[in-house]
Order: structure tokens, then sequence, then C-alpha cells
């Protein structure tokens, strides 16, 4: 299997913290989203949303999106799994995983498009064109106040994001809060003791440096 | 088991439709967002997120987020699957399903939230509210239009959107074009002959009316 990433895309990264966790043996290919490689010829013909991630299998299946690539893997992978034993239990975690993006990680990433210079006319990943909205940075950051009000709320009833285990959905929420910290200076917020004490287990796992 | 649902909801309708396509057995608990009954405190005990449609296992198990319903169903219940049959068959389905959600059911509904009058101070679903941005109605009418002409593509490759045979991501498609066409005034656009002979056969599926 090979994936093609970028270090710098956050939504790779959340493929590559599971493939840490699960100790998979996956070939990475790096493309250069500063040259927009991921709109190449080259690459289209990997991946024709012009997107990283994306996981090439041996008998060349291509999976696209993070979080597919991420089920995937572990679906298609020896136990222990990062989702759960039972389809109820696969369900729970893929519910808050899902959360974690919605709420969370897409809101970063929609202030970040919206934001950034080098992205002016690519407001949406992708190949289509869109321009920024800059009312949509404000909305960004209402946003991801409210995903870690609510986080805190949820680490205070349970000690990882989808209860007493750790899952995919702490993949997905570290990505989120190291992406905001990084690349939309909203770092966890003072008083958050709940989200503080879970950032620095998770963040302490090997599988943090992917 | 419980779904906890609206007739109104194009969410709620994604997962009716593969309930109906698999002919199982859940009882569908009306909620009516005119009262917005789903933020009161007799629901968010239910599903805390505040929205619909939440499905209610009988040990009491609760799960959120209408992909992650619609994939526990058919996980949980016995084959035919509208995801496929292998790891690698389910991940190819759930990505279209996917792609059909972030590319064009999310457009309109963007669309739809920041327009509605109705929605003023509610442009995001759950309970946090947010003011509309007028631009972003015609940013989702962009991004609707170019779905519609990337699902033409590929519904050149294919006769359905994930391959030769009706899927989940059929469902997620077809909610979509429905949406739009009712909700967001964007019906599917003259020559768009592909999109069209697939609508004609997806949409006389019994399913459709559900």
């Amino acid at each position: 299997m090979k994936l093609y990433h970028s270090n710098g895309s956050p939504n790779a990264r959340r493929v590559r913290m599971l493939i840490a966790e699960k100790g998979l043996d996956v070939e990475l290919v790096p493309v250069d989203l500063g040259s927009r490689e991921q709109h190449s010829n080259a690459y289209l013909a990997i991946n024709p949303r012009g997107v990283v991630p994306a996981l090439v299998l041996d008998d060349g299946t291509v999976i696209g999106e993070a979080p597919t690539i991420m089920r995937y893997l572990d679906d298609a992978s020896a136990p222990p799994s990062l989702y759960g034993t039972t389809p109820a239990e696969k369900a729970v975690v893929a519910m808050w995983e899902r959360r974690m993006e919605t709420e969370g990680f897409a809101a970063v990433m929609e202030g970040v498009r919206n934001a950034a210079g080098g992205l002016k006319g690519r407001a949406v990943s992708g190949l289509h064109g869109y321009e920024q909205i800059p009312d949509l940075i404000d909305r960004s950051k209402q946003r991801v106040a409210n995903f870690y009000d609510d986080l805190e709320a949820q680490l205070g009833r349970s000690a990882y994001v989808a209860g007493d285990r750790f899952s995919a959905a702490d993949i997905t929420a570290l990505a989120t809060v190291d992406f905001a910290t990084k690349a939309f200076s909203m770092p966890i917020p003072e008083g958050r003791s709940a989200v503080k004490r879970w950032y620095a287990v998770v963040s302490s796992r090997s599988s943090a440096t992917a």
C-alpha cells in the first residue's frame, strides 16, 4: 500500500497517526502542496479530486477521504481496532470522530482557507476555485471556541473522546487542536482543564509525532 | 430500534431510504423541527448535539450523524450490503458517499441555512448560534453547480455513483438532488444527460418515497 500525503497536511496526519498506532506497513509518498503537485495530471490520475491523502492498494484500488482511509486501514488490519469490536462500538467511535471533524477540524480548515494569503481563490479544497469570504474567519473562530467548550464537557465525562479508551476520535481531535494552535492561533484556552489533561496524555503517544 | 427523525429533514431521509432499501424494522419517532423540539431538554437527553436523526438501540446506545447511522444499520443487518462485501469495497462506497455529502449535500445545506429567513442566527446546525453570511449563498450555488458537473462526469463512467451497483452513495446523491431542487431552486441543469438517466432510475426505487 502507498499513502500519498504531505507533511503539511493535517488531513494526512490523521491517517499517519492511525498507521503509527496500528504499526502498519504503508509506504509514504510525498506530494508537494507548495508547487500544487496535487493538481498535476500525474496526481489527478491517482486521485481525481486533487487532494491528499489518498491510499492506493496493491491491486490499484484508490481510497480517498481521510476518515474513509482511517476506517479502511482499521477494518483491513489485525486487532486491536481503533474503532471498537462490535458494529455498535464502531458506530459510536465513528460518530465522535465525525463530530471532532465537523465541529472542530472543518471549522479550523474553513478559517484557515478563508484567511491565508496563499489560498486566495482556493477557499474550498479541491479543483474548483472559490473566492475567500472574510466573514468566515470570525465565524470559524466562534466555532472553534465552541468546539473547545464542547470538548471540555465531553472530556469531563470520559477519559477519551469516545469513552474510556483511546480511539480514532482522539486522533482527529488531537489533529484539530494542533492545527488550530499552529495555523489558526487558537490553542487550548485557559481553564479547559479536562482538555489539557487529555491533550497531555494523547500528545505523548508515539503516534503524535507522525 | 428507534429513529428520531423529521419528514422535513433531508439528513433523516438518507437514513429512512437506507432502512427502506434494507427492509429493516425501525420505529420512526417524529421530532418537530418547526417548534424546535430538537433543542428541547427531552430530546437533548437523547442527542446532546440537538439535531436529527438519532438512532437509539434497544440497549439504549445512541448513534448520531446520518452517515454513521447508515453505515451502522448496514453493518448490523443481513446482506446484501449497500456498501459492499470486502473492506476495500466498503471503503470505495464510503468515499463516494462522503463526496456526495461534502461536495453536494453540505453545499446545499450551507446555502439554505445562510439564506432562509427562519434560520437567522442559526446558520450552522446544532445548538450554537451563528449569524447568516449572505456571501455564502452565491458560493453555495457555485458549489452545487460544480457538484452537478462532477456528478455528470462520474455517471458517464459508471451506472451508479460508486460503480455498477446501487449503493449508499446513491442514497446521499439522490437526497442531495431532491434537496437542491426543493429547497435551493437548483434542479438538475439542462444537458446533464447522465445525471438525468441515473435520477430516473434511482428515484423510481420504492425507497425514494421514504
